[in-house]
C-alpha cells in the first residue's frame, strides 16, 4: 500500500477509506509502561531533543496499538527551547518559563530572535528515524502549538486556569500582542516545516487553551496568527482545540484546515453540521469513559463512529489527550473495534440523520 | 427604601430598576487588604464557621465598593464540613478531601449522613449579623455549590482539570452517581435554607465546573439534581456556571432560575436571545480586563451594560470571580461607572438590537 492510500491521508483528503483511521492524542507518553521505563532519568525536553529516544517513543504506541498514524513525540515548547528561551517541563505541572513575557520590552526582546534560524537538526533527525521505521505505510503526524496556547504559557510564565495575563495583553497592548503572537506563529511554522521536510505526512496545530476565549477575541486576536502558522504548508492540516464549540467554524481557519478536531463536549454530527461538508472531523471519545466497563465504552465508541459518519470523513480520536493513568489495553481494544467496524455497516450508519 | 425596592431584587423580579445593580463574585476575599489582614492565622473553613469573622468579611466589600448586594462569605464545601466530611481548603490549590468518594460503598457511606440534620447554627448566626448591619437596604445573597461541582471535588478528592472521575461515575455506575448527586443537592439545599431563613434575600447556585460537560450529560446527570437543590425555595435564584454557553438555556432549570449568570465568553445580548425574555441575566465583565488601562475597561463595561439591556433585566457582575491580584480601586470605579450610567441613557441603549 502506498502511503497516499493510508486511511488517515485518504480521510484528510476527503475520501471515505474502507476503515475509519484511528490514533490518539498523547498516545506516545505516560500511559505506556515502556515509555515510563525509557524516560527514567531523562527530563522531558531533553528526551524530545534526543533523536533516537524521541523516535523510539513515537514508535511505541504504533507497534502496541496498531494505530493508523504516529504522532511525533515532542512538546509545543520545543521550538522555543531551540530559540534559546529558558523553559522546562515540570512533571505534574507543565511548561515553566524562567522569564515571563509580559511587557512591550519583553516582547521586543523575544521577538528579536529570528524564528526561521532555529537549529532543528535534532527534530529532523528524529523524524527521519521514525519515518524509516514506519516503512512507508503508516503516516507520521507532525505538530506544533497554536500561538495563543504558547502565549498563554509564555505571558503567564507557566500553566494558568483562565490565562488572564495573555488575554489582558490583547486588549491592553494589542500591538505587543500581535507582535508576540505573530512571532510565535513563525516559531511554530518553523517547527512544522522541519517535521514535514523530514517526512511527516500531515501536521496538527494544537490550541489547547483556545476555549478560554470569546468568539470575538478568537477572531480578532488569534485566528489570523493560527492561520499564518499553517498558511500554504504543503501537507494536510488538522486543527484541534479544547472547548472551541462556540466558534468551531472559525477553527477551519478559512479553509486552511483539512480536518477540525472536536473535544468530547460536542457530538460529531452537530460538529459536522456547523463545519460543513468540505472538511474532515477528528474525535471525540470522552476520555472520562476510558475507565468505564467495556460495554459502556464500546457503545460510546460506536456512537462516536455513527455520528462521525455525518461528516465528509472521520478520523477517530479522543476528545482530548490520553490521561496518564489509562490502561493501554483499553486503547488497543478501541483500535480493534474501530478497525472491525466497516464504515458502511448499517449498524453504524443507521440513525445518522436522526 | 424598603429592601424589596433594592435594585438587585427588582432586577431579579424582572423589573428594570433605575440603576443597574452591581456586585462581584468573590468580592469578599483576597483582593481586599482588610480581608488578608483579618485572615492571618485563621484557616479558610475555620473563618467561614466563625460568625463574627464571616460577617465582617462579608461586609468589607459592601462598605468599600458600595455594591448593591453582599455575598455571604463562605465556601461551597462548608455544609460538607458540617456533615462531618473531612475537608480542608489548601491555599493556592482548593478543597481537598481526606477520603475521596469513588466506589458504590463510598457513596453508601457518605449518603448515610442525614443532610437535613446538619448543625447550621454558625451559618445562621453569621447571616443574622450581616443582615442586621446591612440595615434593611442592601440585600444579602446566600449561595451553595451545585451538585456537579461538589461531586467533581469529592470524587476526585481535590481540584482536577477535566473532572474525569466524576464524569466517569455517571456512565460507569449511574445509580451511585444519582445517589451521590441527589444527596449533594440536599446538602446544598440545607445550606441555602439556613442562609435564607437567617435573612438572605436571594440565593446563587454555583456550578463552576459544569462547562466540562456535554449538553447531553448535563441534562441527563446534572440538571435534575441542580433543580432539586433550589426547587420551591422561597427566594429568587441566580444560577451561574462557567463555560456553559453550549447549554445556557438548560441553566434556567426549567424556570426555577430567576437569573442566569453568564461567563465572559458569551456576549449578554446573545445570551439573552438564547435565554428568552422571562429571565434576568447576570454578568459578564471579562476578569482579564480588570488590569487594562481604564479607558479600555470603561469601554468594556459600557459594552456589557449595552448588551445586558437586551435582557428583561441585568445584574452587572464579572464573568467569573474577582482574581486575587485585582486592585480593589478598579472594582470601586466600576461600581461608580455602573451607578452613573442610567439604564435608559441612549448612549447605553443605542445599538442594542444591532
Amino acid at each position: 500500500m502506498a502511503l497516499t492510500e493510508a486511511p488517515l491521508l485518504r480521510a484528510l483528503a476527503g475520501d471515505r477509506p474502507d476503515r475509519t483511521p484511528v490514533w490518539f492524542m498523547r498516545q506516545a507518553g505516560r500511559s505506556l509502561p515502556e515509555y515510563r521505563e525509557l524516560r527514567v532519568g531523562t527530563r522531558m525536553l531533553d528526551a524530545c531533543l534526543t533523536p533516537d529516544l524521541a523516535a523510539e517513543i513515537t514508535l511505541q504506541p504504533v507497534r502496541r496499538h496498531g494505530v493508523d498514524a504516529g504522532i511525533f513525540f515532542s512538546d509545543i515548547v520545543v521550538p522555543l527551547r531551540l530559540a534559546g528561551v529558558e523553559v522546562e517541563i515540570e512533571p505534574g505541572r507543565g511548561p515553566v518559563f524562567a522569564d515571563p513575557v509580559r511587557t512591550a520590552a519583553d516582547v521586543d526582546r523575544i521577538t528579536a530572535i529570528d524564528p526561521e534560524g532555529l537549529d532543528t537538526s535534532a527534530i529532523r533527525e528524529a523524524v527521519r528515524l521514525v519515518v524509516a521505521e514506519l516503512g512507508g505505510t503508516t503516516p507520521l503526524i507532525g505538530f506544533a502549538g497554536a500561538p495563543f496556547t504558547l502565549a498563554a504559557y509564555l505571558v503567564e510564565g507557566g500553566p494558568s486556569k483562565e490565562h488572564l495575563r495573555a488575554r489582558a495583553m490583547m486588549h491592553t497592548d494589542p500591538g505587543s500582542w500581535n507582535r508576540l503572537a505573530g512571532w510565535l506563529a513563525r516559531v511554530s511554522r518553523t517547527f512544522l516545516d522541519a517535521q514535514h521536510a523530514a517526512g511527516a505526512s500531515a501536521v496538527q496545530l494544537f490550541d489547547s487553551w483556545a476555549g478560554s476565549l470569546s468568539q470575538a477575541d478568537y477572531c480578532a486576536f488569534i485566528k489570523p496568527h493560527s492561520a499564518a502558522a499553517v498558511d500554504g504548508i504543503d501537507a494536510p492540516v488538522i486543527h484541534f482545540g479544547v472547548g472551541t464549540g462556540p466558534f468551531l467554524a472559525d477553527m477551519r481557519l478559512d479553509g486552511r484546515a483539512d480536518a477540525v478536531g472536536v473535544d468530547w463536549r460536542m457530538p460529531l454530527d452537530e460538529a459536522a453540521a456547523v463545519l460543513g461538508d468540505d472538511v474532515t472531523v477528528q474525535g471525540n471519545i470522552d476520555p472520562a469513559l476510558l475507565t468505564a466497563p467495556w460495554p459502556v465504552l464500546e457503545a460510546h465508541v460506536l456512537d462516536v463512529l455513527r455520528r462521525g459518519s455525518a461528516a465528509r470523513a472521520h478520523i477517530l480520536n479522543l476528545g482530548h489527550g490520553v490521561p496518564p493513568e489509562t490502561d493501554p489495553a483499553v486503547l488497543t481494544r478501541i483500535v480493534e473495534l474501530v478497525h472491525a467496524t466497516p464504515v458502511e455497516d448499517p449498524a453504524v450508519t443507521a440513525g445518522v440523520a436522526g
